[in-house]
């Protein structure tokens, strides 16, 4: 009997079947030593209303990812069946040990949720929540959407992606919802190594999937909390899921085409950034200084643009490691 | 035989009364399980030329507030004694065993060496560092700046402030360097529970002590990073140490005077703020949000501002505990 | 200008000298890593009324003890202001950051706070707390009433306890309010190092105090919640506090004269108890045996009774280490 | 070469071929930072004498379960050949590192032994250990019994139990020695779920498996301790293997048939029990009340009995999180 | 898809391909908490020149030996390409992440690098590497010397060694390199349990591999750091690699024919040693005692040796724990 | 009522004044989360007879420390009334907790004991440990030999010590006592910094006090280990405590007479020495290179020889950090 076959060990607490709104949990049961029946609780809301599309919501797929979490507890607390047509799966933690513990990662066996696709019904606790997606959750599924934003150690644009994918017409329908949840920048993804990714194990059903990088930091601002909760209700609007007028925003799209994009330190220390995200830089100029910290006196290694365009993301902890992505430059591209 | 009255276990490595450019170290002997007899090693750089006041420039109070350390890193390896008439001590991570571990306290005791002065010859690690700036680096000072961020947990409009203090004319000096420094905003401080303080020690010794609060979060910006290193330098000109021509800023003066500046959190969750720094918020106005996390459907907390003013200070990370600070709303007035 | 002079640090949210019922909190500043402005809250409750004593509550003085804290979170919660005569002060968890964490002594500084006590305005967050006790809440209290058990590594014959002290009149008092709480046991209690307890800084203040040891395990049974709810009531009754009808129970007296009363391990293992307690013992008997558990074959340790008498405490834990109280023989004396 | 088919790394110092008595170790080769060269030694036992059945007697499935380790400790040591007839394997500590940190999982890899058959011969030390008793002891078996109790984190009405299985003579060997043990308490379980359990590796095996719960908390009364010391040899007598008198004591028949005989936590707080384990409660009736502890003044969550029956097993800590089982009730049978 | 199809996650900085001297890095992505887009960098360095063999050079295998480390650092930082003819590949610290912490296995997922081939490209980051020599590394290599030393816990008589392989060819050229290293002592090794180690995967694929232990404890003394440096150089001067004069050194060679060569402890304590590395013992001789360490008084286990010969290897640290390996005592023979 | 008036908590299972020989405890209450009422168990021997002076012989001051609790373990049980005149007390493992978790510093509270004294009857378990040492144990002493050696982090020629005292008479004692101990080297001991030491603690009571380092690394060697043992007999019978014939030995005398004698590290990394301990080394020499780690080809830092001697003491570990003590040279004089 391979893995496949066996049920999942969680169990929900809400009839996904069922119309009208529900609150409840997925229960996983985790034998601890400080709970020998103990389980992990995730919470889940769903609101359904007559025949429809079913979207699925889902923030802390990174534990330290605050926007998402916050428009869908907000959203779970207040939409009602009467505005839905179809279906709305909710879960705003997604890893909800790593979300409890504001980390990316799971405090239970480290297990980075986005990289434990397909998952297993028998492996971790963190490999047992990517199964029950895979089995229950994703299936059940026609749009699925994943917020992201770059967490304690990284800072974003706002932005909202899809992949380019091999299935045109599934991609095209991705990047009409992008364009629909209006966040200020847009990506057109071509993911090289996407192992293990829920992106992918979406994707590869068929569902049409959008994500997002919306800040970072370990924080949500104002502003970014603006753009998780606008972004998706005209989404859900553009789905046909939700009524209501959708508030269109402008985007500007970006594309990172290669390796080139991306900075990495070789060496270890404090770092100084010479340009600020959103910033246009031109290839060679320095875009940060790291400073050895051992003493003073020490010359800091330069780090040099790779290529022109807008600065997108970078490492956000003043301190830094050798091995770190230090900075991220994409182009600005027509839609 | 008292405190006072034996030596400082820590020895430098530099001649603090000796002309020209020398980098080196405070050696802090800390006998422990992975170094019997290792030590704490605290850079100091010292630029010394001809007669004139000196200035004492400290980053790294606290281990994670990055903009102070990155302005007098660079300091410490770029300037040249004939750029001085005086002297410049150059310590850029105070409490060098927090900024090594980017934490704001000691890993080593946990110690909060802004909490610490005038500390102890045979205390903690920590106490001990306080000890030698109180008999050894203070009692040498005209002028000291200390720089200050939000660190990993509030972030910060950036400021420059010094205390309101009984000596009038100590006071005015001291003012007199803030509107030089020239941040964004200058905060004339009244501090209330003083005790332990790296400040309180200075300026009952009568020294002219400056301190910031650039900005936070853990992290440091292109832009917080030049208004430290401009700033600084700016304040070395006016201190009469830097020969040079300052670069004057325009700059809002901010005042707190009451506890109904500052809002705590009574509960615990996810926090959505409704504003952002810098923005003028009315009292009563809905400030932020605290989303219970256990489960979906629950109304929030909601925090309101207890005043009207600048919202100049906010907790940072996405998940907030009772009793955390989550505001700080500050009136605008004359310089 | 010594300790007792300053302020302490910590605030409450409630006015103590307010009728009616409040609910609030001790805010006890603490910076931290993770919470650069955080602080510790601990739970409060007042309810007042009329002309009458004061009753200070107490629950999780040790954090891992919970007849305490059931008994006073819902006494809290349920007292109505109309039944009392006087005032109740209520603090079901007063080393908060134990209770929260589950053990003993505090998580932040490893502090018991049964012996930190007078405390330090400028110390540690467990000495903090003591001092707030010593300074504000012992002053105002006529009758004190300190729950404690066998938390979770002791269990107990449930007690409730008085000192035998030099003041005739306030033991007489305090063992009146003993024979009043009703516990299935009675303990006049001869404290040979009460160095730094809460309870001999309330009874040098004068006031009237009262303890418990409610049973142990770290868990509490519907019949010790109810030893402690029933309990509570009557001493507050008995104390003219509070209106209504006593629920008086018999009580049976015990004595523990001396060092003999109490057997320590001098072996680690595994422990077999040979008697339970609330059995009669003999002196010589066989209390339990500790097994060796490196090895199988080898022969056990064999512990002896010192004394006769009831078993009325023990070690909970199934291994044992040297130096860990095994057992606890008491006499049943007249009340 | 499929894993099946490589020895096992762990070498045992007796022969469990070899007649009279022996104690030794299972050595477990477990290179580490501490002890390149290191290894798990799991203490071994065996009484052998003439022909007969063997029975494998385990304790410490769960390293903070004491009942079987106290029996199993003073049966290897007090075991005479002369009283067998066939053999006896005992291992008091099956999982010694687990049992040695007085913890459930094991220290090093936090496996849950009774999760981890067949276990691997080149997995972590909890599955190299289940594959040595997967593909070297169980082999041996004609009958195993395996102790369990609570634990530090539930309690128990003390049972004896073996499992409804297919081959109905298999079950009524297994339901016979259960009858034979004596424990107050009998239990005919169904297992859900008995992916990686001991008992399924045994059972498919075709030995006789029989299994108990005998208390709980992370202790072990003089009481419990005697069912089990009891009940092991009035086993053996049963299984023919140990000569002598055996002890019949009544027992009362449980059956745990449905989902609803288990009551969840969805809310963490403080827990108050208003039954105590055998008691018997009546569907609707209050079971517990869980506290939010933060502040004072807030209501319980009420859970309610979701039927008729003994109160069975309960958890223990005073603190309770959300998907813990708070509650098990049973309904009493005939045997 | 089988795992060997896929590319490693690893990528280099230098080209594996290019002439003359490279310094650069393995870049192992690797996603946490502390560094969202983070990786491990493993120091490698490249030397080629010309047409010939390939030498694989590795240091830190386990991270807390030195010999190799300090040669290899040396080496990489003054090997010249005129010296060479083909190539030299050096990675002083194979196991990075535990060579940065001092430790036998990596601080991330505590991988023994030794045992964890052939290793997986999505497995665990010490499967990652191991996948990485599998599969890039070792495919490049005519020749590999992997240095060990015996590391915090385990001291050896410093030996070179290969082992005895079915292809008697490969084993002689392995033999041949063994003794042009010259170590004062030189091993023919018959490995029992193979699996997973380097050596086995290098063997498997009928590279010569030389391996060594160099002394032990956690240090490197001046002459055992000599023994790495010249036998390095002597080995890669007899493959043919470098240029210019051997240092030929006498060896004793010894063998460890059966497992009386191991001694182990079955208790713990403080162990005294009765002879020291270097000495021959005879059989029965006592070569340790372990002293109980709870109490004074008691007698000591008393540890002889199984067999006659050199006492060759030994626990290290003061204290010893049950199953660690006490002793090594070899044969000495001809070469 | 000050300190030094309240007694001990510590109380002694053995009568220091009576005659033969006793094997027992120092115990120290000491309560936490694992044991409410637990203690520290500090093993103690006495061995009286007669009329005669008093020797207090102690091990594990620093708990990594071993050839000093072996000399002492093996004394303690072997000792005979019969063999002394006087009273031998013997501690081998005066910081209990420290020497039972192998390292220098007690894991309760990290206190070096050697740094503790006077101690605190109501301090730390380290202090109290030191208090009881002031107050109880030296008072009772004439001559006190206090077993030290380099521990995990720092390895020495075996030497006998003792310190050149103001009391010329008393210095002569300990002098001659040093010699009669016979280890390899002596030295003379100026302490520059004594603030806290047990040493300074006896001196000033005017004790014979005489310490040793008898090498170094976290291990002993059986060479080490003789030192220790035929050391500490000679001592005795020199001090007129113990019957029977001394074991004189050479020694040569060493003087560490300023700063110069130590090199302390700069720059962390992986260390290479040039010389071995014992080796002779003139100034300028090299001693030891640190090479930085995070890449391949970078140069190392050259350590030289402040002044020329003999090679005295070394840093242990293979990683070295800023701040370490490196390299000890000493000049050999006359005794």
């Amino acid at each position: 009997m391979t893995a496949d076959l066996r049920p999942s060990p969680i169990s929900a607490t809400v009839d996904f079947d069922a119309p009208g709104v529900q609150h409840g949990f997925l229960r996983l049961p985790y034998s601890r030593d400080d709970a020998a029946w103990g389980s992990v609780m995730i919470p889940v809301a769903v609101v359904a209303n007559g025949t429809g599309p079913t979207a699925l919501l889902t923030g802390a797929n990174h534990g330290d990812e605050y926007e998402g979490p916050i428009a869908l507890f907000e959203l779970a607390r207040s939409l009602r069946p009467e505005e839905v047509t179809g279906r709305v799966i909710i879960l705003p933690a997604m890893n909800q040990p790593a979300f409890a513990a504001g980390t990316r990662t799971s405090p239970i066996d480290r297990g980075n949720l986005n990289r434990s696709f397909p998952g297993r019904h028998d492996g971790t606790v963190t490999e047992k929540i990517a199964d029950y997606f895979q089995r229950v959750l994703l299936p059940r599924a026609d749009v699925v959407l994943d917020f992201h934003s770059g967490g304690r150690t990284l800072d974003f644009l706002p932005f909202c992606a899809a992949h380019v994918l091999p299935d045109k017409a599934q991609e095209a329908r991705a990047f009409d919802l992008v364009r629909a949840f209006g966040a200020p920048f847009s990506v057109k993804m071509l993911e090289i190594d996407a192992v293990g990714m829920y992106d992918t194990a979406a994707e590869a059903m068929g569902k049409v999937f959008v994500t997002t990088e919306l800040g970072g930091g370990g924080t949500a601002s104002a502003r970014t909390t603006g753009i998780a909760m606008r972004g998706c209700r005209n989404l859900l609007i553009a789905a046909g899921i939700l009524r209501g007028e959708a508030e269109p925003q402008p985007t500007q799209w970006l594309d990172m085409p290669d390796g080139d994009c991306f900075t990495f330190a070789e060496d270890g220390g404090l770092i100084r950034f010479c340009a600020d995200l959103g910033e246009r830089v031109e290839k060679g100029q320095t875009i940060a200084l790291i400073y050895p910290v051992a003493r003073t006196g020490s010359d800091p290694t330069v780090l040099t643009a790779r290529r022109s365009g807008l600065f997108t993301a970078r490492h956000f902890p003043g301190l830094v490691k050798p091995g770190d992505c230090v900075a991220v430059i994409a182009d600005e591209v027509e839609g």
